[in-house]
């Protein structure tokens, strides 16, 4: 790190813009490689490839319902008054004409019969059944390869595959499948500063980023950093097993904020600042062929600069939707949100009546802002906020 | 079971209303009781009582950023051409007129100070800082409580802590959080039926279900019943350790159909035949104290059933929002919707150009039908469908 570029007890002289910073990011986060999964583990992950189906399905034509399989003809003019009688036969055999083979739903269709008859329409005397009401042809019946068709595309690989898609998968005999592996992410956690006592703000960080980390689809490996931040990196870095390190904490101006130079002595600091607020203490770099995020110690600054940068990371990495996973709802401001020209902000809001409030102050609201929320604004740089009736995109929890 | 209830080859005389299945459901569903969790595990669950602070947060006047602690009317006139000198002193003694303090974010503002200097207004040469912009009283500084009061509310209890709030939970020295107990599931799977061949449709069930109680915040237990579904379902029933038991298939008219009878024969079975499509052959009961649910064998009818009945009984145990999981969007009918009056029907559906599209057919779709769709319409039993041009509401995967 040359000395221009340091920015303790200097400032950040020159942020970089947050378009920037998502370059970065989606130029260092390539998808994994694939591993194979069972089928029962699947739901959740991103297939590696495009699934298909190997064979139509249902395999033959088949019973839809429990009844009996008779030929649709043979019922013709059958009423309570005249009722149709067939003989009861054997349902392992070709159906003989007037007669009837009981069948589960999802039995094979005994050959010859192109109808079924559900039980409240018939009834059963000894070896004869008697049939009150003709049937149409195809009653019940279902086709060979009606629910799908051989070669026929099952799933995709830009979304977790859903629970009914995994069972899919099974019901078809697919016994494993081969998905992207997960990000494995090592977190470093700045302890907290003396001076702020027992507990600080550092504490937040490692509940936070493993829920954040593991509904991104990633696993987590959280480390305290004790008194030695600038090591505690290094040795993040150095060791293998990790596909992103993140560090947490000293990344600001102060005397102690070794985070940066950490990274900078060690490899390449891409980045150090960026134009967000919170989170304007963000950093990014690679040392040993693994990338750092550094995200800022104050927690509601960790999580904004999570959701945009280190989270867009892990979901490349895992090849999910690098956009924010968030639901999103459209809503129009009722308070006025202001922001700064030149920043990207994050406003933490609260729907009122369907209409968009802000929360707190966006540098001191702090994680109660967020947790008061029911979502966020994300300002674009160039605006200096919202009029209220102005239609914006919320992000919601 | 009395021979009139007994819908084996005869059919379902009578099904009960979703309404009265659902009412069931509400009245056996009792939220479970409390468990103590660590912080960092109670991300996505649900607090057992209403979480408060304890103190306020911050608990001092502090620090907002990196920076020198002052005092503002020592700065008024301070300009590029006539900077004021402050005198730098040690950060733990009060503040000395016409000083300054070396502070990091976070730190507690030294007495006598307040405002904070950014290093980027400031010029620090040896023991002087140069100041060269009037800075207003409360620039940079963050009030004791300005986060959080004394008491003020954290969390309810009727949603998933998010992660963010978990983390705020440790920042403000939480340790362990009162959660309610995750709903214990055991579930039995019917084999799949000899004529079906080596792969059926209960293949599917373990895998879809195991995703979508862990959705619902449930544990699952997974048992094959091989031959003897009747047996297994009685000693799922029998053994301790499930808050409820789920079993599927074997719940129709077919001689084979065994589900009911089981439960019929241990407990009381509470109902058995529902108008709903697909997913009409469930049940409820309950034996030896616990409840039970039974799901069609159909793949799709048993999505469909878990969804409007055993989902909900899990998100109850579990003390969360009973109703569908999903989140909803209201979009126009592109082309008619059919339906019969009477049952509620489940409609798998597309959006195509934000438009909905309805998927196969409520019998014979089959789980590719709900794969490829984007959510699903819930139908009431009064209606015939929905024209195009209705607006309805879409539970989207």
């Amino acid at each position: 790190m040359s000395g221009r570029d340091d920015v303790r007890l200097r400032g950040f002289a020159d942020r970089a813009s947050v378009e920037r910073a998502l370059a970065w990011v989606d130029d260092h986060a390539a998808r994994l490689s694939a591993v194979e999964v069972g089928v029962a583990e699947s739901a959740g992950r991103i297939p590696a490839a495009p699934l298909t189906a190997l064979a139509e399905h249902p395999p033959v034509d088949r019973s839809g319902e429990d009844g009996y399989a008779a030929r649709s003809g043979d019922t013709v003019g059958a009423s309570a008054y005249s009722p149709v009688l067939l003989r009861i036969q054997d349902t392992a055999a070709p159906l003989n004409p007037a007669s009837a083979a009981l069948v589960a739903a999802g039995a094979a269709l005994p050959r010859g019969a192109d109808a079924i008859l559900a039980f409240e329409a018939v009834q059963a005397i000894g070896p004869t059944l008697e049939v009150i009401a003709p049937v149409a042809e195809g009653t019940g019946v279902e086709r060979a390869g009606q629910q799908i068709r051989a070669l026929a595309p099952l799933a995709g690989t830009v979304r977790p595959l859903r629970p009914h898609e995994a069972g899919l998968l099974a019901s078809l005999g697919v016994d494993r499948v081969s998905v992207v592996a997960q990000p494995r992410v090592r977190v470093v956690v700045a302890g907290a500063k003396a001076v702020q006592g027992a507990h600080g703000a550092g504490d937040a960080h490692g509940p936070m980023l493993r829920a954040l980390i593991e509904r991104d689809g990633g696993t987590i490996e959280v480390r305290g950093a004790g008194a030695g931040v600038r090591d505690a990196i290094r040795r993040a870095l150095g060791e293998p097993g990790a596909d992103l390190v993140i560090a947490t904490g000293r990344t600001g101006t102060g005397p102690d904020d070794e985070a940066a130079p950490a990274v900078a002595e060690t490899g390449e600091l891409a980045l150090h600042g960026v134009a967000l607020r919170p989170g304007g203490s963000s950093g990014m770099g690679v040392a040993g062929g693994v990338p750092v995020i550094l995200l800022p110690g104050d927690p509601l600054a960790c999580l904004c600069a999570y959701e945009l940068f280190a989270g867009r990371f892990v979901r490349r990495l895992g090849g999910r939707d690098p956009e924010l996973p968030h639901a999103t709802r459209e809503a129009e401001v009722r308070r006025k949100i202001v922001s700064a020209v030149g920043l990207v902000e994050i406003c933490q809001v609260r729907l009122v009546a369907g209409r968009v409030e802000p929360l707190g102050v966006a540098e001191f609201g702090g994680l109660p802002s967020a947790a008061g929320a029911d979502g966020f604004v994300v300002i674009p740089a160039v605006l200096e906020g919202y009029a209220p009736g102005a239609r914006v995109t919320v992000h919601t929890y």
